[in-house]
């Protein structure tokens, strides 16, 4: 790991199945224009209900990756 | 979404089977008695154990509804 | 309950299949070697990513169990 | 103030034209029902964006009232 | 516990004594409307001062009380 | 809003006016380079004080977008 | 800056009419007394409401100053 | 209360014998050199130990009082 | 204090009577396989109730105490 | 200041020597693409462990600058 | 300790050297005017940065002291 | 890292010397009963002070261990 410096952002993922669904979906998509992804943490998970019943998971995830 | 005026409540599902599942348990009841439950947040993910095993996933739910 | 004390430890448990999987596995290791585990609380849910896919959840949980 | 017992809930009010207004609005929805309240606390400034512009601030708001 | 949901809400009791009054006051008089209440969780301890002396204690209290 | 994944950035607006004009500017500023702003959330109020008097708010505003 | 040291400390402004009003105030006065105020952030904002409506805004604010 | 200014400091009262002592410690020793105390608010709650057994309760208090 | 290293450690004292009651049995426990706890720092206050009076208070205190 | 808007971002900066220089190291690399850097604040300072001893300090660092 | 009160206050150093320096540089200003300073605690370390090199570090210290 | 558990202790180190020597001498501690330490996080930052010079930092971690 040496010196290594890397950077985090914040994305939103939303899955209507699942918690870690959501999260998946949003690492694949910041993987698509992102090489080095070595981690993420959960910030927040919250959620759309439509006629009493959720309609999606949404969850806010911070990824860290390096930067060359 | 105009002037809308929306309250908060929170309750806690619980599930033996997983945390979603506690979620959707903690929706479906206060969906019972509140018509316009629009989203929800998590707040806690807790949990009881009995002989080494979890028994039940508890997870404490904001919920947020249009006051009407 | 009378005037038991319990004490709590933090553990953290990975799975590369879900987030719930990786509070079992943690659950499961800590009552190796403690016999009254009665509660669990997720303090962080986080994980490994490898190529753009995770490679595997790591849930920090704080776990109860009663002194004797 | 004596031994009052007071109740704190949540109500998240919306304006288009400011943050203030967005609590106002909170204040005097909640009013309608309660007779007592006494105090509020603002926990969280938000809003909506619609093409570049705020289309409307949304405020959640504890609110105190007394008990009889 | 199976699968019963909760619901919480906030509280503040006070009390010229102590802040373990202000605690009873609280739960006490929410129990006048509420049946099944199971736990409560303090989330901050005020006051008031009248020349120089604590006039009284305010407790703000999370109570959990189950639905049926 | 399906399976949407979201981006969440931090701007800090300024404004000598109020706070609300704090936030109207970092979100216009935002915009200009991201299409698709949905919402904002602040995290902190803050200004600068020039001979005892308040010379600009400055708002740290989240802001979040849909990546395409 | 060099090696200035700066002292915080925190005032409640309060005001009839806006929270950036009881900001004012609260800078304001507390500039009667201290010379070098060279920044604020807002800690909290409260309110007491009366027959329904805000009768005053209450701003925490935490002022910083440099010490000669 | 209209326009009122208030400040706030930050006392640690100490006591051998209870929590709310220590409190009332801090309270009325801040009272010696302040006139218009108005509330509290604990913010900690502390102590030290000696040979297995409390020696003294040590509370963090914030307590606010009005500039004239 | 000159290197000394110190471990901490959460425990959760309970009592029927009162919050610092709790405190001191956790204290007293904690201290029957440890020598050298040197203070401690209440985390949470929470108690259970049946039949609309607290049944008992429960006290998370984190613990400090000198290795050897 | 006028009504300059500020972006934040977070960067993880590593260093084998002191968590100061970790920051130095995240500040450096962050300025070789931004160029309006104008202040940081340490989230969170942490370290990998190898062999008993600090391998490297790796501190967070959110790091703002001027957008043009 | 006995009953001892002691009060807290929040100053900010800085340096151009360390973080440590600017800790140093706090409490020592501080103690220019305080006679029973006993300890600090860091709140939040920053800096200013300037052509992409740090050109300070900016450490809030909270600083308690016994009154006589 | 496939299944593996962990588990994470708080230490507090001090020095005389620096915030980072504080450290040093926490993993050092640690490592003398624990095998397999794989990383740290500092969770707080303190000291005393002596005549107005800081007589030694107080910084304490969070140690993460592999279980066997």
């Amino acid at each position: 790991m040496s010196d290594h410096v890397y950077k985090l952002i914040e994305v939103v993922g939303s899955s209507p199945i699942s918690s870690d669904e959501a999260i998946k979906n949003a690492i694949e998509k910041a993987s698509e224009s992102l090489d080095h992804i070595g981690w993420f943490e959960v910030l927040e998970t919250r959620g759309h209900v439509e006629d009493g019943k959720i309609a999606h998971f949404q969850v806010v995830v911070k990824v860290g990756f390096r930067l060359e």
